[in-house]
């Protein structure tokens, strides 16, 4: 497949920013994206393309090394005139101040103590670094850390809760897109110590692009559309995470009960979670706290009584919205956050912790509101 | 619209049952859909089209009254040349043996002490004689039931639990589609005594054909496809009847909490069920009680271990698959089941009581494996 | 994923056919499928499961053999016990009198010599025998032929066209997806010679299953969903097949344009045809012709005027549905045909042919209607 | 539904344009949007909220009068936070500077000559001031026109074609989805006079939600959804439009067969164009000739050899992809074009417009690549 432009093309009118222009490039931050052949990668890229502070110096894969990037994803034709290269660590350092690394998992933690030598700072979109226990990684990835040393020293990237940290760090552990949706809509109540940490009971339905790019026949069209189903039922690698960050905000050991599901469509997730108040507390309180918590929030959408959270309000967006309903029968609290997997569950959510990082605005670049339809 | 037929046509060649031979008719048992212009209706007509001892005779709609069946549902076109009419309830008993009854909730109600006086027998696919307390109607249903008289009389008409009394039913209240799905999952388990009845979570996924043929916003292709919400997250009213007819299997009262969402398919409900076991039983013993109770059935079919049922496995047919999976670190046991709303869920299951009723074969008109993809 | 059936299971009760009940069995057509592991072995499956005059008795797949079918297309459970075996052409002969070869293009051609010596009938699904010009077929698919000396034996599989030599062929070619409605819509115009056969252009749409059980990123849901394409925009392989046919039908040589299209859907193809007529009629004397041409046709339906053809109203069944619109200011006639392309367009009209060539009722295991929605 | 916002919000970190600043909003232009309750209309202030050179001062909507936009269109929760109002034509003159008019087809042409007095420039999106033949308007719209002075006023706003009468309009007629990409395609060919004028051939496939925001049964999920049909195949009302446009281009009466289709997916419109070259050009020349055309365009994106445009790669986007094929065997260049018919084919072309008329850079608000998947 080759494509070509027209000739002064898209370039010459500035769909691409003019990176020609010396004046302005002195001041770009120089980002790369390591393995760049996925849907993250390439959300990182359609969102930095835009991001008026980011100057994108290179882009790796090594499936696809030498060939144009738009050569790949035709959707990116005229947008970007890069090619893919082969990652080479030490050049890295003299190309790039910021990388995100958008690898599998269990690819990272091999390349992170080579890339840290020189001072690059790091956001690492696998699960790699999440954990903080060496032992935990172990149980769940069946995988003894390449560099437990540096699990510490990443800060676990969720801009609500890690803020000041983030700012600093030099490794930011970017969370699991199951992760990002539950613990946000779950941090005031544990905060708060409203609710019983034993019981927390979380089902939670993903689109297909959830499971990457990767080719699989359970991800053919015709095997998942028109078609819903769970998976992994009970063992899923998102719990040890999403336990570690609630215990954390709870101050004492959280259990979570987790239940993804496939759902026919290309993103979104909507989780609906379960819970029991240690207190009954009337909903418009409940509902002040997570307004007082998340009160200067840029992504945080709470929304009102009888409001329904739908994954379609939010695709594209960095918003997770946020809704809260009594089962009174039941003395349940049962809460409902939507975010799109690729953007706040991922790549949206790394380009906010670069933002803060790099004190640029939270939202510069994250500023589209929703396609819809 | 207007459609024409080849010559001799698709009749002459038997695509339609040979009715005009009066020899086979003769044996054949008289049935009528009362408000076919919706899916369940379509699917009545289109699963009987095929049973072998069954004559549609009648067909209302007073929407579509004198219209052609197959210029409203074009995809019946060769396959019946009936027209609806409007009701009449008192030729309904001359013509018809049975009535299917797929009329908006609140409409049967009226109509069915009318038809009764007739020695009709009657399956009715809408609520109105699902629950046995006229109070627990008029709450949830925000009316005054019609006849609470015949309520005690109706017969809940779910084969795997009430089969005798279906056998010998003038009235049969077809369950709803949630309903099904979810005390299929649980009866094993109520009727051993086997898990607190105060603890039943039930996180429902349904197509969207769920809602019916009804013309609105929310349902408009462009509003729903490529998305999921949650909608009557505390109180929807199959709540009742599910809570019912678990309570009546446990011998005490039970609670459910539950929640439905809408997912862009066409068909299709999966439940996600929690449970808390009183004592702890190993899966496989489970299991063997599952294969116990559910040793005859022939629409059950429970899937072994690893196997996670998928709602495109059981479209278009009238079983209910179903799963349970032991989450050991919360303690709670998962019953994950499936069934097409339209056929499980309402007109398949419906021709299954006609089949106990009348004594045919159960599966007779019911024996068309899943199309797939 | 090992599954369970209830104890007795759904075997005892009849949805699986009583191939045990010896008297019933001695009479039923012994059948094996070659090569079931895709989307149109499958269906074969699904449709000769309720085929009352059939046994299958063997089914090969190389990739699954030793496993059960059931757990490779879990849709199955219940309906079908018979495991995938390994391919010997010997015993094929001993256990099936008829064989359907669901096999790749190209495979199929070296496995009938072998298996014809045998005097069993077969159906072939594949390319390989249904152009009778070895020089074509080397040119537009690469390979020179493996027995030329068959391609003129080997009868093409459109009833519509062929029924009485189908009726005693002993191999027939099943038609390509493509040239069955595409032949189907202008079979009437081209045998009274009202059109110009060096104008024929048809702009197809077809659904996703079109591509096979193929693992392909091109495939995948996230690639395809909600996206149209076309592909092979000016030499697709069905091509010399179609004008083939339609030459035949014509007395001439016959020139097709033909477009495919990807469209986001599992099932289904839509043609639409643009022909010009020599002389110019009116548009109810084109029906007529129509009417008369397929007057005894089963399959065939003829839209009326008004009338929309949409791919839904026959996925499922063995149906081409055909309308016809006269563009008057273009002074083109436009042709619009639709059927479901592993149906009538792949296994269904199989079945056709099977039925033809034992005598069986020709709708026999084709008569369910279209599933809506 | 009631929404509430964090205390301080998104409002305050800038997710809105900064209004509240008096300094900034001196210098931005004031746009009101005309019936903006359909999906054009939110597709207008999706776009236009990011537009750095615009203020929104005013939207309408008869129907949703008084309540927030937010509440109408969730998604857009957190970035608007205006009030729908009953349109006051007098106050519109004070309050905008331009308005959008997104009206549905023949509300526009009454309301404009009240509008134009007041010196307001409009961009309609209806049809109304698209033909500059009134008596063709009659014909094709059953509807004499309003004001049928002003139709030679208007200038067809495709600014590949008009960019220098656009640039000083005051009425702009917005183009119609399918003229957008059917025009584009052919303009190089017609105006270089290469192809039959009296023969072109337009197979279009368009995402439902061309249909518009209308709640109809046929545009309902269950409907739509996994089908595809054809609709109007012989008299669309985009005919005149495009033969007028395309007419005007060759210098001749062109003539134009045009069959629109219906494809189950949100957006996304792909026209297949069949021509006859008057003299046989290598493919190469063509291209060139398209390159040549379009060398200057930052909208359209010219696909090499063997690139097939999918409309997933456009949407969300105001690019148009073209591609060519040359159809040897029957001597057919064909054409393939694709827009996001809500972007290039309605609000983002208007957008375009206002741009060009304003002397803002063509491109400032629709610099955001495609999102994909």
């Amino acid at each position: 497949m080759r494509d070509f432009l027209p000739r002064g093309g898209l370039k010459g009118q500035g769909l691409i920013k003019p990176r020609v222009d010396g004046r302005i490039v002195k001041g770009l931050l120089k980002v790369g994206i390591i393995g760049a052949s996925g849907y993250t990668g390439l959300e990182l890229i359609r969102l930095l393309l835009r991001h008026p502070e980011v100057e994108i110096t290179t882009i790796t894969s090594e499936k696809y090394a030498g060939h144009k990037i738009s050569e790949v994803f035709p959707s990116l034709e005229g947008w970007i005139e890069l090619n893919y290269e082969k990652l080479q660590p030490r050049d890295i350092a003299t190309d790039c101040q910021l990388v995100f690394m958008a690898l599998p998992h269990l690819s990272s933690m091999a390349l992170v103590p080579l890339l840290r030598k020189d001072r690059l700072r790091i956001i690492d979109l696998s699960a790699d670094f999440r954990l903080k226990d060496p032992q935990t990684f172990a149980q769940w990835y069946d995988c003894t850390h390449a560099c437990p040393e540096l699990l510490s020293e990443a800060v676990y990237g969720l801009p609500e809760i890690y803020r000041p940290p983030i700012k600093d760090a030099q490794i930011v552990a970017n969370p699991g897109c199951y992760p990002t949706g539950i613990i946000l809509a779950l941090a005031p109540l544990l905060k708060e110590k409203l609710i019983d940490g034993k019981f927390i009971l979380v089902d939670s339905k993903s689109g297909i692009s959830g499971a990457g790019r990767k080719v699989e026949l359970e991800y053919q069209f015709c095997e998942c559309h028109d078609a819903l189903k769970a998976y992994q039922p009970v063992m899923h690698r998102h719990i040890p995470e999403i336990e570690q960050e609630l215990s954390c905000l709870a101050g004492e050991e959280v259990l979570v009960s987790f239940t993804p599901h496939l759902a026919p469509m290309s993103r979104g997730i909507l989780n609906t979670i379960y819970v029991k108040p240690k207190v009954e507390h009337p909903l418009q309180n409940i509902m002040e706290w997570y307004q007082n918590f998340y009160q200067n929030e840029p992504f945080i959408r709470l929304r009102g009584p009888g409001s329904l959270p739908d994954t379609r309000q939010v695709v594209g967006t960095n918003c997770c919205d946020i809704a809260l309903f009594w089962d009174k029968r039941n003395k349940l609290l049962k809460i409902i956050s939507v975010i799109d997997n690729l953007v706040k569950g991922a790549s949206g959510q790394a380009i906010q912790n670069m933002n803060i990082m790099y004190n640029f605005g939270e939202k510069t670049g994250l500023d589209t509101p929703t396609m819809y339809p």
